[in-house]
């Protein structure tokens, strides 16, 4: 057995490691792929990290992790070949047998004959301890590093197949995948704090302005970053019937909560020929079924991912549960503020009022501790476009999910149709955006061929938050934008 | 038979059709479903718009497309029972039996029982007319609209088919898809034109302000759109091994050309362990087979489609062929230079200088008229991450994929991993993001653990443009952003 040790880091590192004289065959395979289809007796090459290191007389073990999935893979070395540099969160290529192993916390384990250290590991500054749990306000101090921690590396594994997974309920069900503009002269929803999006120009640059001498004739109205691409959806559904994006959107609250983010992911989906009663009835029909549907095959694909999270976060599993195996709660705006009425310690809602971040929690706890579908809301705290019930003028076909712990997850509802109800409910003109900006949205209605649509957005961070018990939104990312938080 | 005209556009129109009576048991069916699973003698209900009509004394034929294919579905009504107000571009909601057609050109029809004009179509200043097809330079002036032509949903189509399968080979492959930032202090390229992003405050926004009186604190440095996800990327390929995201990038070109779009979209991917020319010919292996089995895939899902662009763009079909038959061509810039030195009509390139979209066009006409792998580029041209060639540290392991017709359509490489080689690169201080910024980039070796990357991007629209033979950049997207072109 020849044991390899190919040192140090940066060139010299990279030069042995090239140029490394290797007789075995390689066949480099994923962890996750050797613990699923344990190829006995074969010879494989893992290239990955050491997340755990133990020292015996006669071997070393190795936990090898290649951010594959969440379990490593041991790896087992005479003690007398390891490499003096080896230690934590050395990069390695270890290539060897595929045994079955002896240990019961695992099925295979790799008899190492060969071992390269591509980098050393943890020098310097490096700010995570081998063998320790460091917490997520320490963490995403590091957003460049936080996906080297197990925990961190979970949660990317499970956004990852939350978004595949959300794709593939799209797909199934034909819906077409489009591209709404970031850049917009519109703001969809009329009210929040939008970025404004300004040229710069070479000249400009190679000074290092940073005092806003920036050119904004870019673009012949001033521009924003969408925070909902919805008003174009509604265009191509109008043509193609059943429509979603998948896309970042911005709000430029100037919020440190954690609560809050400036950017973030939504998947928005509009259908064509949804009416009435009757419309909204098969929309949330679709939004629960694409929740259920969507967690369901997460906890499929990354379960050993989601169990991990489920052991430190409290109560998520239990939560998680319910909502799969019950039917989500319905109650209208009515309803709610009766239910609402009852609770001793918050401040009362008065009809036609938002609601507030307990009140969603309190619901959702009241009603059996299961997501609410919350309708019927008033037509005056609903965006322009919602459309009105048609057997109460005052109430807006509209729809918030509510879930347990993190309050809202999604909105939507069917769009008013009518083109002079709508052009009485456009937003003052005073707005930063001139109403003629939405003379397209308009069209839509004014020129024909235009149908009903409705459609809801979902916030990919709140959903994850739900899904894995997770306190601060900022740690559903990896590279979280918040006020004063732009770091790289 | 009851033929039903539910008429009028606007609230009128909604609220007969939500009260509309109806006794025929409906099963909505998609188009796609009809024509594939031929439920015969089934009663089922369409809805769409109406892109044909043939009307006989006798009897009515209509075409209804629901977006959902290519193909349209013809349904047959009584002629005496047609409503009045159907016309082109009339939604309709069609219920009846579907039949065996005695016509050669459709396997199927749908015999209709009960009709309603859920919208009657073109109205007023409506810019398309019945049975003729307008050119793209037209149609652009309509983004809102543009879906309801035949030739633009089957863009669509294609463009949705196209970003699910590249989801598909990354998910084959074990990639994790990560979302990079858009809001970013770095310009990955160091060089392009960027846009400027700037916190517009709600006091301001209700002034509507639009002369840049804009509030610049939100971040504490000058936050820009990213032109590149790639260091993110690296950063979390340290974790991960195998990582891509799939998002919106932007350039600021104050350029006109049928060539350029200020926000596109990117594929971008990245693996650990790649290192020397072995990475290089893995990098390259990976980036032909991306290309090869996306665009296969998108043939057999949505063939019409792309078989109706073909039809229209004289030679595209050859060359995809060609491009998905034959392997990719490989060669070296310097062997470019010598196949270009023999080119009669177009501009000399001197050694060292970068090649221009006629040289690139040049080369794939030359080299068989299939796609050209162009690597060993002078390592003064390309980007301060590049690696130099382990055997010439004048030349970057570097690529550029180069298509017919089209030119680039994707550039990677191996990253350089040597920390001091690496901070020798950096752009120059005066640029406008100050090296600062990009400390957490050197961290990525500084502190050890990190391991030498390689990656691509590849250009959604571009490859687009390859496989359908589209002249214009601008119509490969729904809503398309450049230079003074931001309209909704």
């Amino acid at each position: 057995m020849a044991v390899h040790m190919v040192g140090l880091r940066g060139l010299m590192a990279t030069r042995q490691y090239c140029n490394n004289i290797n007789n075995i065959p390689r066949q480099v395979r994923r962890v996750v792929a050797l613990l699923q289809d344990q190829p006995l007796h074969q010879t494989v090459t893992v290239k990955g990290w050491v997340k755990g290191m133990r020292r015996q007389k006669e071997r070393t073990f190795l936990d090898i992790d290649d951010g594959s999935c969440y379990k490593k893979l041991q790896v087992v070395l005479n003690s007398d070949q390891r490499p003096a540099t080896l230690g934590y969160h050395s990069a390695v290529s270890a290539t060897g047998i595929l045994q079955p192993s002896t240990h019961p916390s695992q099925e295979v384990e790799l008899l190492a004959e060969e071992i390269e250290v591509v980098d050393v590991g943890m020098q310097g500054d490096y700010p995570f301890k081998a063998r320790q749990t460091h917490p997520p306000d320490y963490t995403r101090r590091f957003p460049h590093l936080r996906p080297r921690t197990n925990s961190f590396a979970s949660l990317l594994r499970v956004r990852s197949q939350m978004k595949a997974a959300i794709q593939h309920y799209f797909e199934r069900e034909g819906f077409i995948n489009v591209d709404t503009p970031i850049l917009t002269t519109n703001d969809c929803e009329g009210g929040g704090e939008v970025f404004m999006v300004q040229h710069l120009m070479a000249e400009q640059q190679s000074k290092g302005s940073s005092e806003g001498k920036v050119q904004d004739s870019y673009f012949k109205q001033p521009a924003y970053l969408t925070v909902s691409g919805q008003l174009h959806l509604e265009a191509v559904a109008n043509g193609l019937s059943k429509v979603y994006n998948f896309s970042p959107a911005f709000r430029s609250e100037n919020s440190q909560t954690r609560r809050h983010l400036a950017e973030f992911w939504m998947v928005e989906a509009e259908e064509a020929f949804l009416v009435g009663r009757e419309g909204m009835e098969a929309l949330l029909g679709r939004l629960e079924g694409l929740v259920k549907e969507v967690m369901t095959e997460v906890l499929e694909v990354t379960s050993q991912d989601v169990q991990a999270h489920w052991q430190r976060n409290q109560g998520t599993e239990e939560a998680v549960r319910s909502a799969l195996d019950k039917p989500f709660s319905r109650v209208s705006y009515a309803e709610a503020l009766d239910i609402l009425s009852g609770a001793p310690d918050l401040p009362p809602v008065s009809p036609g009022q938002d609601l507030a971040r307990e009140h969603e929690l309190y619901l959702t706890n009241t009603l059996g501790h299961t997501p609410v579908l919350l309708t019927d809301w008033p037509l005056t705290i609903k965006p322009f476009y919602m459309s009105a019930c048609e057997d109460d003028s005052s109430l807006a076909l509209a729809v918030d999910l509510l879930v347990p712990g993190v309050g809202e997850v999604a909105g939507g509802g069917l769009r008013e149709h009518h083109l002079p109800t709508l052009q009485g409910r456009l937003p003052p003109p005073q707005h930063h955006h001139n109403n003629n900006s939405l003379q397209w949205y308009l069209d839509l209605r004014a020129l024909g061929g235009g149908v009903p649509t409705g459609g809801f957005g979902i916030g990919v961070e709140r959903l994850l938050q739900f899904l894995l018990g997770i306190h601060n939104i900022k740690d559903t990312l990896p590279f979280p934008r918040w006020a004063h938080h732009c770091p790289c």
